[in-house]
């Protein structure tokens, strides 16, 4: 046991000095200047309409997190044992608050950064990209951090048995989803609505340009680019890194008789050797001032994944020593790479499918929308086969290796890889949102020309990170859903005292219950897009009536920002209820009707339909973005011409697809499986 | 034997007299008037160029199937058993025939029936809707007697030893679908990208109305109604009817010991009473000049249906006396009706889909294209329902019945029930082009306003039994699937000689097929929707080469149409090959690699997968169409508002979805069925 203490204080160890380096971060941040009085203002508006809307959504999730912990004693005292129930509610509150605050400081620090990134801007290139990406590893620090000692804490808490402990924080990886469920929906309605709202309303109705300080809903807009991206992503990435957690250390049960401990607190130590790679990376970024800033990201993400790579070899080497294992994480690896190269593909004007979008504008919306359609369906090919390769290969290793049960958990060390560089790629996904902002508060400040060009440079290398980090997201997403299927039949398993190992899709209910998974998937999709148009529809209209004030459009009266904050809050958090009651319960009344197994054809099927949709949905709307984008820099007569009024729709319909729809659909993966995971006695 | 006997003639006599009758309605439909010098004229150019598409495409496939054909007895030579090769290969190319005769059969009435029907719109609704019905029915009565009689034929030829013959006729299943696909995706493809570049050369670009005989694409789109309707349609009915009577003989070999021979013939006997359902529906429906022809078509369904559930009693009766397979049949019956009024909420102008569309447009084609998006997805809910409570309640009812391996039957019992009603639903299907090319052929002679107005409604009632069929075709394709997986298994088993029961989802490389199965739906649904954008690009670009010619446009000078619809055809032919050949290959490379089980995954989920995604795009494209019809009739601000303009791009952008997409799906989704069933010796 003096490997496991080791272990685990190495584990306690990175992952406090990583809350510390995020400290430390912030602190870098915010003493950056903040510069003229007009671009605080600004600031000031998205800051207080951002905590605003923090403060409420919380609210309403603190609300359903206790409601849920209530159920959830209820439910196991009914079922069966209370004190496991006490045990799983105690978890599940546990993982929502340390997800909560991650979100909450990460956004904290996010509504500042911006401001201190727009003053760099005034200065330099390189200042003003290192502010924006150490912005954004406050958030990325905090999140892996968090989840691990949530995690290694729980472990140790309940009594650090490896065979026993593991089943008992699943808990912890629900609280995560739940929590991510709201946060990435509810951010995810508010950031589209918004943006849609005050595109139709500014450029199209009332003619005015993006970010222009006469469009009621231009701080709504900016507000919601830190709430879905910066609060909604982190919350994702939480319980991404959470759930691999625990499903890997369930699978690690399983080889306790060949590793010991070790098996079972490998992840942790893995993740660990990953949060150093991480924060080395980060440090190693030095962006030059005539360089597109993208390349400096890119170096400091290379060094990641070779450090993450050495790491993983020496955790292997000194827990597992059994070298297949390491090819099997080495893949996931490799897999992460494959994604950010498809995603660049299908998402960026210089290769075929944007171009295709872009040219297809010419001939109006609706050929844009069908090539748009074709694209997105299209690329669900090279993402899908790219997993399967993954999954097959990191399964041979793990079945080479010669241990028995080896195969799942090679599976498992691919997703441990894929999953080393993560804050690093939040860091990169919330430098998004502050940069966006950043460009927004120098637009609305008449600031130079060239101050302008940096700040657009930036935002457009904002935009390309938060592509990346969704196939990222998604390709995660993917490997940790295999490894939570056969953490649930684990489970399972233990609970009957009998394997359970066959989910048997020739059986009717099975094959049901694997066509209601795959239904679920479309029905919530179809909630996320409505709650977006029906939001939207509310700041419409509440921008139509100030419009009409006397002095607003003629730009001597402030518009009342505030009231379109607030109707965009209040509309976000009323729809995403729905979306999400139907998430959590429709499992638990398929589990239920139609017991263990269907349920588990249930996550399965509706796993694979969730990750198509979900590529098809994101990478389609970053296509069309793109190809907007692609016009408007000159192709095809360029701006103001019939072709770009086309591609603005494409790009308009694929902003509830990107945002909102796409991202709550990897969410609502791993939340199929944390509710199975939790809900199990009660399928039996 | 001598029960057997019977059965056999009774099916031999009845679809004998099906065809017989079939020649009656063609005869009937010929003696009609056929109008004046103009309406003759433009008659004779759909039905040239339809019979030119025709004739080149099944040269086309007519290639395709010899040389399949020839692969097929190759590799069982290389494999197993050439005499079974040749056996399946000879079943394979009367499958193909067979098709291809009902189609060119069925079409060649279409194009002819169309005038007649505008001459009888001259003189009255009655005998207009009576025309075209019957014109519809011809098709109808074909396609289900054909089918009939090829299985009940190779049957006897090939001995009619119940237990064995019944695996040698898959061929003919797959023949039957090997040509569907490509004739429902070549029809698809030619009448969207038709449709799609007559608008919008001819309405966008040039201003002028539908229909109008300045637009050299007008004959083309007119071709385009039949080809993809009549001819595609026909052809996918023919192969669920024969996949359905070929997987349900094969488990009734299982019940053998039970029923003995009315177990594997009871398929095919069930099927005759549903011909003389459908027969005395059609002869019952009389239209009045004053009343929605929908109602006097609707009554006629009723009938059938009343007439389907009365013989299918009759017939579980005599053969199997077991009263419990006939409430399965019933379920199955129940399911279609559901599938009726389902399609009819969420693409009728009357219901809230349709206007919370129509409403969107008013701020634009975004949130037009938005709102449809998310009625698409939302639309998969009840369907999937229903679905899954047919096919529990039959699977109950199966078992209920006590036979062994009862629960299985009794799904393919609520298959034959909801397919009995088959031929009635295709003649109200064929029913649709004939009366849509009517309102063509009027429009363009000039006709007077009383006799527009009654092809006007009839075309609008044919728009509703297309969108009825499809709902129809997708539904029965969910039952059958079931059906086809499970004669997939015993396939499996008898070939193996021991039980194959399990597709055990939870093992990585099935795990794998079933992604692999999910992701060959969208990655063919983008190449459909692809290949209608590019051929009508093609269109596009000769009528504005026409348009420049001097007096085109003035109406002096006649365009040269059939440059157009060769054009179209050579671009619709050469497109549907790339989808078509995955659609057939993926598969059989999925089972070559990863073996039957893994192959067994990949049907299912990709068949979950194929009706999710069908429905979606069927229903979405009938609620654009029908929410652009709402707008012109005077909502939002009618036709020519911007709210129209709007709901013109979602129309447009629905096109390739509900016709060419979406029902290519559903044959997909069978001759995924049907490939793995005559490929399944190569997987083992």
């Amino acid at each position: 046991m003096a490997g496991a203490a080791l272990a685990l204080s190495f584990v306690f160890v990175v992952s406090f000095l990583a809350v510390l380096l995020s400290w430390r971060l912030a602190k870098f941040v915010m003493k950056q200047d903040t510069g003229n009085a007009s671009m605080q203002k600004t600031a000031e508006a998205i800051k207080k309409g951002g905590e605003a809307f923090l403060k409420r959504q919380y609210k309403t999730i603190g609300i359903f997190t206790f409601i849920t912990a209530i159920l959830l004693v209820g439910l196991y005292y009914y079922f069966g044992d209370v004190w496991v129930g006490v045990k799983t509610a105690f978890a599940f509150v546990i993982g929502a608050t340390l997800s909560a605050v991650a979100g909450i400081v990460g956004m904290a620090i996010s509504v500042r950064a911006n401001l201190r990134t727009a003053a760099g801007a005034y200065k330099s290139m390189p200042e003003a990209l290192t502010i924006a990406l150490r912005g954004g590893a406050v958030s990325g620090f905090l999140v892996v951090a968090l989840s691990l000692l949530g995690v290694a804490g729980i472990y140790v808490l309940f009594g650090a048995n490896p065979q026993e402990t593991p089943f008992h924080i699943v808990g912890f990886g629900f609280g995560a989803s739940f929590v991510a469920l709201f946060a990435q929906l509810g951010g995810g309605i508010y950031t589209k609505a918004a943006d849609v709202g005050a595109d139709l309303v500014g450029k199209v109705e009332a003619g005015i340009p993006e970010d222009d300080s006469r469009n009621p809903a231009v701080i709504a807009d900016l507000v919601g680019d830190n709430v879905g991206d910066c609060a909604g992503r982190g919350a994702d990435l939480f319980e991404s890194t959470a759930a691999e957690n625990i499903g890997a250390m369930i699978l690690g049960v399983a080889l306790f008789p060949v590793f010991g401990v070790s098996g079972v607190l490998f992840p942790l130590v893995a993740r660990s050797f990953g949060l150093i790679a991480s924060a080395i990376g980060i440090f190693s970024v030095k962006a030059k001032e005539n360089e597109n800033p993208m390349k400096a990201l890119n170096r400091g993400y290379y060094l990641t994944v070779l450090l993450s790579i050495i790491g993983f070899y020496i955790a292997v080497k000194v827990m597992l020593d059994n070298v297949w294992f390491f090819w099997a994480g080495v893949t996931g690896i490799v897999l992460s790479l494959l994604f950010v190269y498809i995603t660049q593909y299908y998402t960026e004007h210089r290769f075929r499918p944007v171009r295709e979008i872009a040219e297809a504008s010419k001939t109006g919306a609706a050929t844009n929308i069908i090539a748009g359609v074709a694209i997105g369906f299209e690329n669900t090919g090279l993402p899908v086969l790219s997993i399967c390769l993954a999954l097959f290969f990191s399964y041979l290793f793990g079945l080479m290796s010669g241990v028995p049960h080896g195969g799942l958990y090679g599976t498992a060390m691919a997703t441990m890889g894929m999953l080393a560089s993560a804050a690093y790629i939040l860091a990169m996904d919330t430098f998004g949102p502050i940069t966006d902002n950043a460009g927004g508060i120098v637009e609305m400040s008449n600031a130079p020309a060239k101050v302008r060009k940096r700040t657009d440079q930036l935002d457009s290398v904002g935009n390309t990170t938060k592509a990346l980090t969704k196939g990222y997201a998604i390709g995660s997403a993917a490997l940790a859903a295999f490894l939570l299927f056969s953490a649930y039949l684990d489970e399972v398993s233990k609970l009957t005292g009998k394997a359970f190992e066959v989910v048997n899709l020739a059986k009717v209910p099975v094959f049901i219950g694997g066509m209601l998974g795959a239904m679920l998937v479309f029905l919530f999709s179809a909630y996320a897009i409505r709650a977006v148009g029906k939001t939207a529809g509310y700041i419409i209209k509440e921008a139509r009536r100030q419009f009409k004030k006397k002095g607003v459009m003629e730009g001597t009266v402030e518009p009342d920002y505030a009231a379109c904050v607030d109707i965009t809050t209040r509309g976000a958090l009323r729809n995403m209820v729905l979306p999400s009651l139907l998430a959590i319960f429709f499992p638990i009344v398929v589990g239920l009707l139609l017991r263990a197994e269907a349920a588990a054809a249930f996550l399965m099927v509706g796993t694979i339909a969730g990750i198509l949709l979900a590529i098809v949905l994101n990478n389609s709307g970053g296509a069309w973005d793109n190809a907007k984008k692609h016009v408007e820099s000159g192709a095809h007569g360029g701006k103001g011409s019939d072709a770009h009024k086309a591609a603005v729709v494409g790009d308009t319909v694929g902003d509830p697809f990107k945002d909102t729809a796409g991202p709550s659909l990897h969410v609502l993966i791993k939340l199929l499986a944390t509710v199975t995971l939790v809900m199990a006695p009660l399928f039996l």
